[in-house]
C-alpha cells in the first residue's frame, strides 16, 4: 500500500467554489470526500456508456434545493430520478405561487399551528400555501385521462401540464427524463390523486414501475448513481442495480447512521455484499444534509462541464 | 413550574424487567425516557376509545424483533399497522425456512458477495434464503383471485395462506389487524408481485388505501401511535392524524436526527405545528436503535397487562 | 466463516433482567451486542491476570447512573478510574445535599434562568444545589495538606473526608480503586480547587499522574477497559494501553459518530491500528446512550457475580 | 411573527465561495445555518468591544484544517485559543518534518499496525513521523527554564522556539494570541512533557490557566466564541463566560448530538439556562463535520475582511 501525504487545505480570498473544491481535496474526513463525490459525480456525467440516476429522499426542496435539482436535469447531469412523492408535491406547491418560509428550529408549535404555519424543522409553510397548491393539483389532474398508469407515467403526463420554467417536474418532462416515484401514493400530491380518483376513475399501478425501470436497467451499459437520502429511492434503484451488475459508480450523502440496519444508513459498502454495487465500483459516502454538500457540489460539476 | 428531585437509578441481582424500569424511571435522559414511554404505551393500551397504530419501518426482523411484533398484536397491544415492504418479505422469508444469521459489521463485502451472503448491518442472508422466500411468495400469490386490492386487503389475504403460527402476517390476519404497506411495491415481495402480475392481471390499487385508512381514522375516538423508525409508515400515519384531532398518545423510537427536515428525524413536536400531533397530546420522543429499546418496553408492558 | 442462525428475540412476562440478555442475544444490532457487552464485561472482571479501567465522561451522574457506578466499584468489577471532573463535581453535589432534578428538553432557556435552574438536557441544577456544594467542597479542601499532588493523590484524598456512602469518591478510597482526572481543573471542583489555591499553596501536578498511571499498566498482565464515553479519559486510558501490550478486552458506548476523526467516537477497531487495542483482543462498539444501556448491564453482570 | 419567504439556492458557473455562500443564505437547514454562522463570525471581529474566543476540539490538523486556522490567527480573526492538547501535538507533527497522509476508514488495522501506520478515521500517521515529533519535542524543551507554568505560558514559550511559518502555536506567539490547555497533559506532548519532567523539576500549573483566563475575561466588554467541537475548550470557555455577562456571540459546529446530556453535543440554548451565553446573545448551532464547514466559512470572512 502507498499513501499519499496531506498537504493540508489551503484559502485565499475571492476563491472560487472550483479552487475551494481544489483545496479540500488536500484535507480529510468529509472535507476531502466531498472533493472527491464531485469528481466522481462528474465522472459518471461524463461515461457515456454510464445512465445516471439520482435518489431523492427527505426535504429538499424546503431545504432550498430546487433550482439546482433543476439545473441537474437542464444540464444533463441526471438520466433517471426515483423520487419520494413529497419533493414532487413540494416542487408543485411553489409553481402554484404557495411558498416556504426561513423560520427556525426554536418556534412554539403550539403558536404555528394557531398561525397555521407548519414545521420542517426551520422552514415553514403557511395553510394558504396548501391550499394554493392542492388548487393547482386539482386543476392539472383534470388533464389525465388514462385510468391505469405507472407512477412515471403519471409524473412524466404532469410535467406536460405544468406551466413554470423553474419546476423540476416541468423540466425533467422537457428533457424527457423519466421520474419513478414507488411510495407517491404517501404524499401530498397522492392524496390530491386520491381524491380526484374519487370522482373519476384512476389508479396508479406501482407494480408497473418496475416494468418501465428494469427496461431502463436493461438497455444501459453501465449503471451510476448519487443517492440523496436514502428511503425507497435508494431501496429501487438499488434493486435495479442487483439486477444489472451493480452500480458502477455510486454516491451517497446522508446524515442518517448504519448501525439500525435500515437501508437509509446503510453504507455504499454494505451493498457490495448483495451485489447492488460492484466490487470494482467507485463509490464515496458522504454524511452530511445535503442541503450543505449539494450547492457547493454541483457549483462545481457546473464550472467544469462548461470546460 | 415545579420539578420533582432525580433519586438515581439503583439496581440489585436478579430484578424483573418491571423493576428495572421502575428504577430507570428514576435516572434522566434516555434511560428516563424509555420508563415513561413504556407507561405511555401501556396508558394508550388501555384506553378504550383509542385506536393504537404501529409504524413500522427499519429492519426489524433481520434486527430480531419478529417475534415480540407478533407478541404485540396477539395481546392486543395495536391496532393498525403500517409497514414497510421489507418487515412483511423478511417476516415471509422466516416462514418459508430461510433465516437471517449472525454476522458482523465488519466483514469484507466482496467475500461475502462471493459467498452469496447479503449484509444488512451485522446480519447477514443467504442466497437459499431468497430463493425460498420467492419459491412461497409465488405459491401464496397464485391463491389470490382479485384483480385489484388496496395494500391492505392484498396482505390480509396473504395472512389468510400464510401456515406459520410465527408470522406476523399470519397473526394481524388471525386478529383482524389491518396492515398497510402504502409502498409496499419497493420490496422483495414487492418485486415477486409485480412477477405474478406479468402472468396474471394484478394491480395494488395504493390509492385505495388512503379510503380504507380515513374510514379507520374516522371511525375512531381518539388515536395513539408508536411510531418504530420513520419512512413511509410515519408519514402515512401523520397524515391520517391530521384529518383527525391528531394523535393523542405518540412514541417515536428513531436514531435519526432532525437537523435536515427528513420525516424519519423529525421530532414529535414539530408534527405539533401541522396538527399531527394534537396540542395536548402525550408524546415522547426515544433516540435509540429500537432492537436495544422494544424487547425492555414490550416485556415491561406484557408483564404489567397480565396483571 | 461459519454463522449461526438467528432465533429472534422471545419475550414473557415478568422476565428477569438476566433473562432478557439472554433473549437480547438472539437479536441483532444493538439488541445482540448489549448482550454481547454484558457477557465480554464479565469475562474481563472474572480474568484474575486482568485490570479493569473504566473511562466516565459526558453526563452520568445528571442521567442518574451514580449508584451503578458505586456498586461497580464495591462489587469489585472496576479497579481503576478515569474520569472528568464532571463526574466528581456532580457527586460531590448529591453528598452536600444538593440534588439533580426531572426536566425537559423544551423549557424556555430564558426562564430557566431567571429561576437559576441549569439545564442539562432534559435534567436540572437550581441555584441552591451548586452553593451547597461549593460550602462543602471548600470544607473538604481544608483537610488537604499536601502542597502538590496529582489529581490521583488529591482525589484519593477527597475520599478520605466525605462521609456519604453513596459518593462514588467515597467507595473507590474505602476499595483503593485509584481516580485519575487529567483534565480536573476544568470542572466545577476544579473552580473550587482553584479558588482555595488562591489562599493555600496548592498545585495539581497532572504531569505526575502520568507516573502513576503507568506503574499501574506496567504492573498488570492484561489490560480490560469499558469506556462510558470517550473523551479524555478514554484517550488517557489508550496512552497507558499503547505502553502495554494493547487491551486485551474492550467496551465502548457512545452516540457519537466517527466521521470527523474526533477521539470520542473513533470506532475501537481504529484502536488497533495504534497497537492501543490489542489484534487478539475482545471488543464491541455499542452505540447508545450509556444512561439506557447501563442499568441493563450491570444488573446483568450484578446477578450472575453473585452466583 | 413575519417571516421572510425564502427564495431557494441558486447557482452558476465560476462562483466565488463569497457569492456561494450568498446564494445558500436563500436556502434552508444547515445550508442557511452555515451563510448565517459566517455573516455571525464576521460580526463578532468587527466588533471592536468583543473578545473573540476560539474552542478547539476534535482531529482538526489531521482533518487538513492548519493552514486555516493559522490563517485566522494571523488575520486577527481570534484573540483567545483554548485546545486541546492533540491539536498542538499535530502541529508539532508537521513542523518536525513529519506529515499525515490520505488513508480510508476501510483499511485493516491489524495490517496498519504491521505497517506501524495509526489511523484517524480515512487519515494516517507513519510511525517514523511520531519519531520525529518527539525528537522535536525535547528539542524544543529543552528551552524551558521555569519549574512552573500553566500551561498557557508554556504554549507561549513554545511558540516562541519554533521555527516554522506555517506552525499555528508559532503564529499566535507572535500575534500574542494566548493558548489555554486544560487538558493539555492527556496528549502526545503532554506525555513528552511529562519525559522532559522526570529529569528537569518542571510542572504544568492547570490551577493558575484559571487566574489568566478569568483576567482576560474579567478584562473585555464582551466575550463571542466559536466552538469547532466541544469537549473540556468548549466547557472551558464556557465556564468563563459564566463569570462574565455569558457570550453575547456563539458559534458551535460540531456531529455529537445532545440527548446524552454531554458537554460537546449540548445545544448553544441550553447553556443560555446557565448564564454561560447572554439571553439576548446571537447564537448559531450548526450540525456538520467541521472539516466540511471551516474552509467555506474562513474562505468567506476571509474576502470580506479584506474589502
Amino acid at each position: 500500500m502507498k499513501f499519499s501525504r496531506m498537504k493540508q487545505v489551503d484559502i485565499r480570498p475571492n476563491m472560487t467554489t472550483i479552487e475551494l473544491l481544489s483545496a479540500m481535496k488536500n484535507g480529510g474526513f468529509t472535507c476531502r470526500k466531498v472533493a472527491l463525490a464531485t469528481e466522481l459525480l462528474e465522472q459518471m456525467i461524463q461515461d457515456n456508456g454510464c445512465t445516471v440516476f439520482l435518489g431523492l429522499a427527505g426535504a429538499l426542496i424546503p431545504g432550498g434545493m430546487r433550482n439546482i435539482l433543476r439545473i441537474m436535469i437542464e444540464k444533463n447531469m441526471v438520466n433517471c430520478i426515483v423520487t419520494t412523492g413529497a419533493n414532487i408535491s413540494h416542487d408543485l406547491l411553489e409553481t402554484s405561487g404557495g411558498s416556504h418560509y426561513h423560520g427556525s428550529e426554536h418556534l412554539n408549535d403550539d403558536k404555528l399551528n394557531e398561525m397555521q404555519m407548519s414545521r420542517i424543522y426551520s422552514t415553514l409553510i403557511p395553510y394558504e400555501s396548501f391550499v394554493k397548491f392542492e388548487t393547482l393539483a386539482q386543476k392539472i389532474l383534470k388533464n389525465i385521462t388514462d385510468q391505469r398508469m405507472s407512477s412515471q407515467q403519471f409524473l412524466f403526463e404532469l410535467g406536460r401540464y405544468i406551466d413554470d420554467p423553474k419546476s423540476i417536474v416541468r423540466a425533467a418532462f422537457l428533457k424527457k427524463v423519466p421520474i419513478f416515484s414507488p411510495s407517491f401514493a404517501d404524499s401530498m400530491l397522492g392524496v390530491q390523486t386520491w381524491l380526484f380518483s374519487q370522482t373519476t376513475p384512476f389508479y396508479i399501478d406501482v407494480l408497473k414501475d418496475h416494468s418501465e425501470f428494469t427496461k431502463i436497467v436493461y438497455e444501459t451499459e453501465r449503471m451510476g448513481a448519487l443517492f440523496l437520502g436514502g428511503g425507497v429511492p435508494k431501496h429501487f434503484i438499488m434493486n435495479g442495480s442487483q439486477l444489472h451488475d451493480g452500480l458502477s459508480y455510486a454516491i451517497q450523502i446522508t446524515m442518517d447512521r448504519p448501525e439500525h440496519g435500515g437501508v437509509s444508513g446503510a453504507s455504499v459498502k454494505e451493498a457490495i455484499s448483495w451485489g447492488k454495487v460492484a466490487s470494482e465500483a467507485k463509490w464515496i459516502d458522504v454524511t452530511s444534509d445535503i442541503t450543505l454538500v449539494l450547492p457547493l457540489m454541483i457549483s462545481g460539476v457546473l464550472s467544469r462541464l462548461q470546460d
